[in-house]
Order: structure tokens, then C-alpha cells, then sequence
């Protein structure tokens, strides 16, 4: 790819190493940066430095933050006497953006899974009993993912919480809203009739 | 947005101003950024201000270039005397793609456009003129677009690359390679049939 000048190639280079982003992308939003305000160009280059600079882990929740620690534990109004367990960053936002959930977090930054090498110490777990330790909390809601790992780390979970003498729950398995039966896969709709609930 | 930090919030909003990219993948992408190493980041950042502020039109055909000659023109080794008249630098690029083309080029920085204000003053035309003036040329190729506009600027050239007593032809239109007749439109059909050659 010799056709553009060196600091195009080079920007087209970088542009396609990113997730989702082939060569035919880069070269579009190459030629779309060419044509931003240079001010505006300089804000998209601070940022990705800032985020990547600025971002550590809460240091009692594990959720991504500026500060020591984020903005959800760090707020009175929110129960810090419930705590839900997810994997991922981007599950804590999946949750704060029902707008539901009042409680605090707790982010494992990933799920036991023994072929890929991630076993409990590689999580934030000893950190969650330390917490469940130290702190008052009622209840440990387990929002892992509706995997086999995710499956694995709940019940690893909720065995070491049920020790500790706290109520552990798991988040409900069932058919999604607005979902038809006919396209819902044999295991959910199994779990969506176990789970079934007085109407 | 406000279930990121600050930081995330601002990247993945410059991220999603970008075309193409919705606040779904802006927020994909950020994690991704997230996880690379501060180098790299660093690296991005620098390519899109390097971009941005060392590109320039080459002062000949006014391609993109980070010199003030870009590489084509620079070239001893490409024919001078061809002039292939593109629209946007991304047309000389899939030009250039072919390999099979080697004379010289000249970029217009888009087409003739009544209807949204672009008119022949507002494109490299009279820069065209200039360089038919002063440098020896045999032909001018004009490999505007297929479009309404694409044509109506290769009419408005070949009248004045004629008036300057200069050969000056038009790429051909016809049935892509690979493409089924059936799938072709009637106007590329009749283009076809207009531009047939001898076997």
C-alpha cells in the first residue's frame, strides 16, 4: 500500500488494526480525518491518550474510573449493602443502563475458565470476599454470563459467599422480552420453565 | 451516557463522531483501547495529528502528498505527457490499484454541481488549463465518476482540453468484468452496446 503519502499510510495502518476496521474503512475515515477541523483531529488524539492514561481500576469495586475510586461506589444515595457480581466493565453499563439497579458493583475482569488458563486467582474474587468481609452487605446478587464459565464462577461464588453467611442469588435465565418462542434455543426455554413464577 | 468515567465518556464520544462508527462499536473500540499498550495508543494518536497537519495537495496535481511534489509527480519514470483527470485522491488510488496505468494525474476535488453550489471555479479546472498551457502534454484522459456530474465535468474539460488543441479522451463505460447481464442496469447496457469494439 504505497498509493497515499507516508502519514496517510501510516494512519490507514493504524486505523486497520483495530477491531472492525478493515483496510476499506481505515482509507475512508483516513480521508474523513483530512478533512476535520486540525482542532478537532487533536481532541480525537487526546482522548484515546487521556482514556488510555486517566483509566485504573476502583479500588473497591474494580470498575473502570478516573479516581481511586468510581463514580457509582463512591455515591451515599446507592445500597453498598447489595453488591453485583458481573465479568466485564461494559456489564456494569449493561446493568446502569436499565436505570433499575440501585446497588454497587463488584467486577471480576473475567470468568474461571480452565482451557484458557483463567483460574479464580487470575479474578477479582479474593477481592470480593475480602470486601464481603469488611463491609455490611445483605446480598451478593451473581450477574456472570449466561456461559459455561459464566455458570462456573457462579457456583464457585456462591459457595464461598454462602460461607460468609450472606444471601447469594443468580440473575434470572429465561426467554428474552420481545423474544418468540419458536427462535429461543432448547437450554433457555428449559430454564424459562424452571424459573417460572406465580402469575 | 454517564455510566463510564469521565475520560471513556469523552473518547467514546469522539469515537462515535466518526462516520461509520455507531456509539455501539465507539464503545468496543474504547474498551479495545483500553487493553493496548500506552505505546501504542500513543502511536494512534500520533499518526491521526501527523495526518492531519502534514498533508498537503501536491502543487502539480493536487493529490494528497506530505511533500510539496507528491510521489507520482515527483516520478521521472511516469509518462508527463498523459493526464488522467480524477475527482477525489481515493479515484487516483483505485487508479494506481490497477497498476496499469502510468502517466500522471490531476485531481479536481470534486465534480460540477449546480444543484449544491460546486461550479467550475470551485475545482482544480483552471489549475488544469494552466498546466495544458505550460507543460507538454499529448493527452488527457478525464476518469470523472460515471454520474450526472462525472459527465457533465468531462464535457466541460474536453471542451477546453480540445480548444487548447490536446487529445483528450474519456475511460470507457460498459458491463463491469464479472458481471452478470442480467444484473446490469438498462443505461450501462446501452453504454455497452455504444462502446462495443471489434473483436
Amino acid at each position: 500500500m504505497n498509493y497515499y503519502s507516508d502519514s496517510m499510510n501510516r494512519l490507514i495502518e493504524e486505523l486497520a488494526s483495530l477491531p472492525g476496521i478493515g483496510p476499506k474503512s481505515a482509507g475512508r475515515l483516513a480521508f474523513h480525518i483530512l478533512d476535520l477541523p486540525e482542532e478537532r483531529v487533536k481532541r480525537l488524539a487526546d482522548s484515546l491518550v487521556n482514556a488510555r492514561s486517566q483509566t485504573r481500576l476502583c479500588k473497591e469495586c474494580f470498575n473502570l474510573s478516573d479516581e481511586d475510586v468510581c463514580s457509582i461506589c463512591g455515591n451515599p444515595k446507592r445500597d453498598h449493602k447489595l453488591i453485583m457480581v458481573v465479568e466485564e466493565p461494559s456489564d456494569l453499563v449493561a446493568y446502569e443502563k436499565t436505570g433499575q439497579y440501585n446497588g454497587v458493583y463488584h467486577v471480576l475482569h473475567g470468568a474461571v475458565n480452565p482451557m484458557n488458563g483463567v483460574r479464580p486467582e487470575n479474578l477479582k474474587l479474593k477481592e470480593l470476599l475480602t470486601r464481603l468481609a469488611k463491609e455490611d452487605v445483605e446480598e451478593v446478587i451473581v450477574a456472570t454470563n449466561s456461559t459455561v464459565e459464566g455458570e462456573a464462577t457462579a457456583l464457585w461464588i456462591s459457595k464461598y459467599v454462602k460461607q460468609a453467611g450472606i444471601r447469594v442469588t443468580r440473575i434470572a435465565s429465561g426467554v428474552p422480552v420481545g423474544g418468540a418462542l419458536e427462535y429461543v434455543d432448547e437450554m433457555t426455554l428449559y430454564r424459562a420453565l424452571e424459573g417460572r413464577t406465580e402469575l
